[in-house]
């Protein structure tokens, strides 16, 4: 079975339609899906920016407000413009690193909610908790397993191999080596990892 | 009417493919659009660029590549990637400007073909004059007025145009104040600019 890998990082604001509607795509298509919490911040930084190419870029930033407003409401998700922009994701993606595969979308897709619907600071371990609600059976070792430097070195190790993959943005999917950004190609990758199912 | 405006640029690669197929759209959708050329040089330099993004961040430029190929394939366009990149679309630019608007889209599309399926530089006046050939009665003309100064200035105020809509990549589109970047968006431009004239 070909896998179809959805790379994501919490402050990204296009892997918020992204990951609400990865999971039926790739369940429609019979394409096996991973969630793949990595950090985009090393990858900035490596490029010069210390900040969201959204906020270094001024003109770039005001279209994308735009343009993910109207990409939201075309999918009825509902977008309130966070008062803060990016939030700091990594909390998040620890715990993400941390949880079993299998509960990883719907922990996502709750920090989004929590991040993109409810302008919540999801760098708040309580705001953290209250997304791991109902996700695992218990949040509070989650979120303590979160800190473990096996987890921290993990997650490291997903945005090497990111990089090495030859990731830039989020979201990204990746089939083999075949890479599809941003949320305007999670068609064609499902439909690549489809046809690689079929070779 | 409500018009669509089509901003592009002849370096840019992914105004090629939308240059191939915004015409139709518009068409189809009963659509008035104007071709509207502009550079991306000036607005790249006031962000601190003095080459294109794809160059200057490599990951992202590998990545373009190979989109644009899975996007050309798609609508049957063929792709050479140019030898040079960017080309140096100045002149190109001015003579579209100096242009009946009725000439402009034929021209650009001739232009793209040039630079990005048959890898000849957009730069050389003999390659400009062959892309003028058949699309205006006097191609040598056509070339000698866009060296006069108001063809010149005449550019120069579209992309002040561009840059005070907020536009920052192209190919983009605009209906009224409303901005849709890239040839993902031409259906979505085309929608806007048809809902627009109901009203």
């Amino acid at each position: 079975v070909t896998r179809l890998d959805f790379w994501f990082e919490f402050a990204s604001t296009y892997s918020y339609p992204a990951a609400s509607r990865v999971g039926a795509l790739a369940r429609d298509a019979g394409v096996t899906l991973r969630f793949r919490p990595f950090l985009l911040g090393p990858i900035f930084k490596a490029q010069g920016w210390n900040d969201s190419p959204f906020n270094i870029y001024p003109a770039k930033g005001r279209y994308m407000w735009r343009d993910l407003e109207r990409v939201c409401a075309a999918l009825s998700l509902p977008l309130r413009r966070p008062s803060q922009f990016p939030r700091n994701g990594l909390l998040a993606a620890r715990v993400a690193t941390g949880l079993p595969e299998q509960s990883v979308e719907a922990f996502a897709k709750r920090v989004y909610r929590a991040s993109f619907a409810e302008d919540r600071d999801i760098a708040e371990p309580g705001v953290i908790a209250d997304c791991l609600d109902g996700v695992v059976p218990d949040p509070a070792q989650a979120l303590e397993a979160a800190q473990d430097g096996a987890i921290k070195a993990r997650l490291r190790e997903t945005t090497d191999e990111a990089v090495e993959l030859g990731i830039f943005g989020a979201p990204t999917c990746s089939v083999g080596r075949e890479l599809f950004w941003g949320n305007d190609r999670l068609e064609a990758a499902v439909a690549a990892a489809r046809a690689a199912g079929r070779d």
